[in-house]
């Protein structure tokens, strides 16, 4: 099949061991890291992640926010990372069909080999300005090495 | 658009005060109740729910957790059920492609417009009969009225 | 590409050949294997599965419904199985979205390397405990070895 | 919301009761409106409609044949019509990752309000002209009033 | 159908024409309302949305781009908004799974009733701080009132 | 993983360069490769592919489009082709839930590595013989050898 077709495979390292730490991290502070980690993905409800009331089911919006979750700690660990626990959530508002949702991933915790996202969950009409917080959550990610045994962070 | 076309709409009622007690409520028991919204969900995991690593990812789980919490609360209320809350849930093994994954919703605990249900996620594998916990997660659902105000449980 | 890393890789056996037949069966007799295998699978149905009738599309369901059977298939047999085919399958009733479906699929016949699945699909009520049967379909699948060719079913 | 806004709705009839039958019916013969109502799909297997096993999965193939069904025949009627059954359906072969599929719908008997649409899908090679049949279904639809209780099919 | 159930509706307007001009826009200059309206879209490349190839599918590109765009011209304007063109746009890289892309778009050009929004997709390494642009595009996009006709973008 | 499962591999060659020249052509002309290569691709326009306004969302349709067009350029060339373009396209009419689209995809330039492929959508009536052009795109695509680099169309 051609999926394991390995002579059409894009150029370039794709192991974190393949790295050095130099590529993988091209000198910025923990600050600067940090700040550019900041992950942003804004979305339109449409139908197809509604619920018979018409508002954005909220198992839907829990697997939006993880995938928020992992690129801000991907880009912050440039290493694999999974998915440890997820803190508990508020549902505060429904997201009704026709708005604008944008969600923001920010680290807030650094240990040795995990590391701590907040997803802010806002939803922004779309004929004003009027924006809210909707869904806050917190998600802990570990980064792991080529054989996903826990691994210290570097940076 | 044929969306609003209230003729071809299916005969009988659509809200939850359209329905009288005895029409909702067969005359089961607290527990008889309890016993009938148990309510299980299989699914084979294929590449269209999987991340970069061939594995679930997080966040499909937590979407189809929350289904399976939605459609335990409502078969116990027999009202509208919205979701309040997600407790804090672990990812306690990775799931790979070709596993089969079975959740299992149950009400745990039953307030006077809140209820509670915990979902066991377990996986299983394909070639025998080893099966194991994945994921557990706990959510909180709040029984709400046509104008989405919270309404007793009763049953 | 990271797809191909095997590093990566969740332990343990991957094909169907390499488990032993006591890893396979931990000792289930026929009917136990039988009981085990039933498979259940509720959805709520909500606008991303609906057509412009605001109803399930039948070719939705006829997909989940293979789904179904493939699980029960591959939880009696612990090997690789494949359809082969689906009997005439009847659409007695329209689903329409805010209902809650059901579908059981169970083994009905055992044969040397086939084996067959009936899957009944129910519709339920959100607001009440009616509950009646929509879709029947029985579906035939094959056991296979690692090259794809028929092998038989041993329990 | 402004899935109800009426306002913002394309103009033009909506239901097929508000078409006159010249309206829905341009003159055409039954034989020619045969020919016009042929209906063709193709697609490319990516891993989004694969199973484990990286081939096409079986359920997404009927899936999108009853679409083909339900196109044929919407065409052929020019009014409402659901499916009511689908013939037993064989899978002849596997369709791996990386082929084109074609998929061709036709009217093969017309009765008073149902009617029968063949659906052919066929597997073409990506590198080579090759191209074979796999999967052959029949589906009979019903022509259904506003009120979805079936009509006769005129033309 | 619960779909058209009025009473579950969140409550506010929904309709455009029902906010006051001072509703729509809390204050901003345009050049406020430009940067406030700047909108990024952040995606981890998964298998269900590559092709064959394993890289992104161009087409899937395509209609993110489009939401992106979308979402900054209704941010920019607050009011209905609706695609009328995509200028030529290259693909100048394969995007293979297992990357992350990050999507900006930005308003460069206001009419009178059209506005001009700039997306820029870049694709960057999970493993590395390296990015690069990857595909760009210019979509042209018209305020409509309530009954889609082209109205003036006001701000 | 099952995925690289070689053994389960569908026999047969799957990269371009294993094919001989007559296994990927079957002594068509240009003309008769140029008419067998037209590629027709019909849809309903369901929910689950429409925005809050309830007509098809601009992106969908553009996604849709590349399909066909990549399916048309691996039918004339029998061989591995990438987008690297797409022309200017004008959304010339809102698409609204229930209608049929067909997209129709013809090889209309033929250079030395490169070929443009023109996709036309029409908007059909579900319940009248009314059709329509709404959006025509024009897509370059190259074609490329195992290695991704831009090769001869040969036919």
């Amino acid at each position: 099949m051609i999926r394991s077709n390995l002579q059409n495979r894009p150029a370039g390292p794709t192991f974190a061991s393949e790295y050095t730490p130099e590529q993988r991290n091209t000198g910025m502070t923990r600050e600067e890291r940090m700040k550019n980690s900041v992950t942003h993905v804004c979305k339109a409800i449409f139908p197809n992640t509604t619920n018979h009331y018409d508002t954005l089911f909220g198992g839907q919006a829990l697997g939006w926010m993880d995938e928020v979750a992992f690129i801000t700690a991907a880009r912050f660990c440039r290493c694999d990372v999974v998915t440890v626990s997820m803190d508990r959530t508020d549902f505060k508002k429904p997201i009704p069909a026709g708005k604008i949702v944008e969600m923001i991933g920010r680290i807030v915790r650094i240990g040795r080999t995990s590391i701590q996202i907040e997803v802010d969950l806002f939803m922004e009409d779309m004929f004003s300005d009027k924006r809210e917080s909707a869904i806050k959550g917190t998600f802990t990610m570990v980064a792991v090495d080529d054989n996903r045994r826990p691994k210290p962070i570097t940076y």
